[in-house]
């Protein structure tokens, strides 16, 4: 591939020995914005994840088993998959560390990787004698239609809807840091604090920004493109200090080196360039984020807000499942079927954007955990199996997330089995009753176990935290039985907001997703402590003709009436005649 | 009490500000001789878990919520209680930081004060420019019937129960510590590892002893009155070299001296003196014990034993709860109840001793965990409530725990419901398949479940591992949703036995508790992975007398009668006719 030979021209120019690509934007996003794509550029592979080596002889990229069949498809001639996680294959650090000799160079951009793995590199080069060059980015001169970079207005979402004003958080972050500062490169935490919006990203409305906060000042980088008179204005008024987003490396440099405390920082998002210039002062101190633990608990009038975003979106899932099912032998595809729904959502009030591309994915395609159709390659319903779709809106009423598995036609005995057991473990889960203190890594198995007992797993979480009006995906609490990898695993809090979502996924056959999001609420407070509960946000009618009440225990046959019973109580008064009687039959008693 | 005032007495004469005594033999056991109970018979208090401080003008004892209520009655004068874990009182650790003053001086016993305790008191001197003393041991002076220190004849746990010989165990250990030395305190590693076994401590099949193990030597530290000819012989043969219990100290200092590797120890069984010893040299290595994890996994031979032993076990209780039921007009007490099963249990082959001493405890005393009736203070019990008996032997087959809590006669409805889910708690944790990696902080849940939804809670962990004719308390393993102290978090592997003890505790009402004890075994292997399952060792009924149904799920209801299905196969056959009727009905489907 010609792209390869241009980079090693290159790399003999600037004397790089290897030539690194992550798959990172100077945020760590993790949804990243076309103009960042330069590891899909460089390696033609399209995946989420995915790092690329390019060395003098050879070149290599490295992603997980989600896409060891996608990368096998696309990738450029001359570069090797490394399969993450398979037998012999080396993880790329330790690649790294066994490959790279005394007196070698290595290139990369220090803004486009994660200051855990630059500092990492940074050692392995120190140990070795080798070289590390940080300003590193043939995308520059090589990438000749790189897509622009989007710096689009940022807009004010008001206090109706957030509850809190942007120097009310402000005020109890400063409480959290005392006589720190805190240095901010996350993009949903400072939408966060601040409460901006942007839609720099597709599907997370965030400005691309950083912050800098103390106990005086806190400052704001933006592009300057993105802030309009009344949005300077609002800064103004809520103590923000309006900076330029290109300058941040040498605002940062400056500030740090007059600084008096401590400079924390979140080491997971922040970039290595940046991480360098607080780190070479000493001054630096990683912790996890203070923000996001603060985020993730909705307050109040979120907690109002998100409730009545997810009735609405609840009515436009129903309302398609309803067609759908209905169109089964109508010769729809996945992309009519993605269509449908975003356009029923689209009609929303308060929408803003999709929360993610809708996931439509038919048959053996829903085996596929982050299938997306597109015009190149979709799937025809036919009046048979199932439709597994997830989706989501941004409204600025709250960020939801849903996914339903809709029976089309016949399905088999098995497919029933794995749906019910699926359904019984969300049920399960959604219904726990637990003590103050406990985390998602002691809940998980509620959620889990009915498939457990077969032998079966999906190897996922079982649940993530949501933002509002932010990022589908939010720390830091989870649902999920394993230790997580930073070692954190903070307890689930009143407030909090997180996905219910078991599932079974057979290779080349079928898969099966049902999500709920569940609020977390106060149960009771008795001699023996408090207690914890959920509460459903979504309320989607879940499809009975895929149940089979056989493998299912009394008390999972409650669960479900119950929750069914809720639903129609809940989006009946948004349906017309025919509609209602339509979702009385769906919700009816098993 | 004049005990103090001794105590003062020789602090004065020995510039002594703070005379600490704690509850802790020289090995960190968790049962303590006589011999040991320093503290206990300088503050009158009996409770399992204490510790005194003597200050010049005050003395105050710490304990825990268990023993509030038994420390108050039991202290002697001008002892202040300390109630741990209540709001403005500080723990020990707080205490002495904060009273201790400069050219103050403390006064201790180090080998009768845990390593880790005992560095911190250390380091509080040292900041204080305070003095602390190791040698101060007052019951040396003032406590004139001491009770001698009993070492008991070692013996020889054959290989037809052990199912591995000392010297392959050494060897496994030897793989695992490489160039390293390993010095081991804790009394039932040292059993599990040469197969000896002992009676120095009541209920603890134990010698007191230490070993030193490199890949050359193995020592072991006896007394020379344990070891007679035959177990000299035997300890040769498996390559063990014998030494001087009491010259333990001089012995590890020259092998400190001369040694060139690391010395592995475990902190939380290591006294403070002999820490010190491995400390100063720089060489020691402070870990979790290597031989707990071994030793926590039971061989095919032991599970063969165990499982037998359990079958015994099981039918002696049996036998007493239908002969507990059918006296419960009688008068009995409950010492009379534990003589019973304590007669029946000793009849059994292989019965060494009981391992622990029985608790029979007979309506409001059985909300006291760990209630124990004495001669002076016990209960009659009257045809109604319910008696709660745990017990459990020390066989050459293995070490048995199991509770019941039987019906007497009348009982409330509110106490069936506690009871029904107390059982349901139980059922769900024993019927639970699990992944390969799960600990018992993912399964907890499934035990604690039912009673959290009407905010109920056992403040205690769910189960603990059990030694193999060794300790009844094992870890490194164990069931509860909290994260351990020493944030260890071991999976739980097929092969461990764990407890799985759920329970209802109301003050001055009643207490419940189920007990069984569970082994982890492979339930299948699947593309998804390997998962794993319990196997039920204990097979005793459970009271059907105080079982609602309508508390219960299908699937509850089918679990307890697959259980009493299993009881009843495995437990008739050793039953005469009379008694086979009895189990019939006591086991009958629901």
């Amino acid at each position: 591939m010609n792209i390869l030979k241009s980079i090693r021209k290159q790399m003999i120019l600037d004397g790089i020995d290897y030539y690194l690509v992550d798959t990172f934007d100077p945020h760590g996003s993790e949804y990243i914005c076309d103009y960042y794509k330069l590891r899909q550029y460089f390696s033609g592979f399209t995946g989420s994840n995915g790092l690329l080596l390019v060395c003098k002889e050879k070149a290599y990229l490295w992603t997980d088993g989600r896409y060891f069949v996608q990368a096998a498809k696309e990738l450029y001639k001359g570069i090797s998959l490394m399969k993450m996680g398979e037998k012999g294959v080396p993880t790329v650090r330790e690649f790294i560390k066994n490959t790279v000799r005394r007196g070698e160079s290595i290139g990369l951009d220090g803004m486009l990787i994660s200051s855990d793995f630059g500092a990492f590199i940074s050692e392995v080069c120190k140990n070795k004698k080798a070289d590390l060059r940080t300003d590193i980015n043939y995308a520059v001169s090589l990438w000749q239609d790189r897509p622009a970079i989007s710096y689009t207005k940022a807009f004010v979402l008001e206090e109706k809807y957030t509850g809190l004003s942007a120097s009310k958080k402000i005020g109890q972050v400063r409480k959290a840091i005392g006589k720190d500062s805190l240095f901010v490169s996350k993009l949903d935490d400072i939408m966060w604090l601040t409460n901006l919006r942007g839609n720099d990203i597709e599907c997370n409305p965030c400005c691309y920004s950083y912050l800098l906060l103390d106990k005086d000042n806190c400052y704001i980088y933006l592009n300057k493109t993105a802030v309009n008179p009344a949005v300077k204005k609002y800064l103004e008024k809520q103590g923000i200090t309006l900076r330029e987003y290109s300058k941040v490396e040498e605002s940062l440099k400056e500030y740090v080196e007059m600084a008096n405390g401590c400079i924390r920082f979140d080491k997971a998002s922040l970039n290595y360039k940046l991480f360098q210039t607080i780190d070479e002062s000493g001054k630096g101190k990683a912790e996890a984020s203070i923000i996001e633990g603060m985020k993730a608990v909705k307050n109040k009038t979120e907690i109002k807000n998100l409730t009545e975003a997810y009735v609405y979106d609840s009515v436009a899932v129903t309302r398609f499942i309803k067609y759908i099912k209905e169109h089964a032998a109508d010769g729809l595809t996945e992309l009519d079927a993605a269509a449908y729904i975003d356009k029923l959502r689209g009609k929303l009030p308060g929408f803003i954007e999709l929360s993610f591309p809708t996931i439509s994915a038919y048959d053996a395609n829903a085996a596929m955990m982050h299938y997306e159709a597109t015009e190149d390659n979709y799937s025809v319903i036919k009046p048979e199996g199932m439709l597994l779709v997830d989706s989501g809106g941004q409204y600025k009423t709250g960020t939801t997330d849903v996914t339903r598995t809709i029976v089309m036609g016949k399905i088999s005995d098995q497919v029933k089995k794995d749906y019910t057991l699926s359904v019984c473990g969300m049920l399960r889960l959604m219904n726990a009753v637990f003590m103050k203190g406990c985390s998602g890594r002691n809940l998980d198995i509620l959620s889990r176990g009915p498939l457990w007992r077969k032998g079966t797993d999906y190897k996922c979480g079982t649940g993530h935290g949501i933002g509002f009006c932010l990022n589908v995906h939010e720390g830091p609490h989870r649902i999920g039985w394993q230790k997580a990898r930073n070692g954190m695993e903070p307890a689930l809090v009143a407030g909090m907001i997180v996905s219910d979502e078991p599932g079974v996924y057979i290779e080349g056959e079928y898969g099966i997703r049902i999500e709920n999001i569940l609020l977390v609420t106060k149960a009771m407070s008795t001699p023996d402590g408090d207690f914890l509960r959920f509460k459903p946000l979504t309320l989607v009618p879940i499809d009975l003709e895929a149940i089979d009440t056989k493998y299912m225990s009394s008390e999972d046959i409650e669960y479900l009436n119950e929750y069914h019973k809720l639903v129609r109580g809940k989006i009946s008064p948004f349906l017309n005649k025919s509609e209602q009687k339509w979702l009385e039959n769906a919700t009816k008693y098993v």
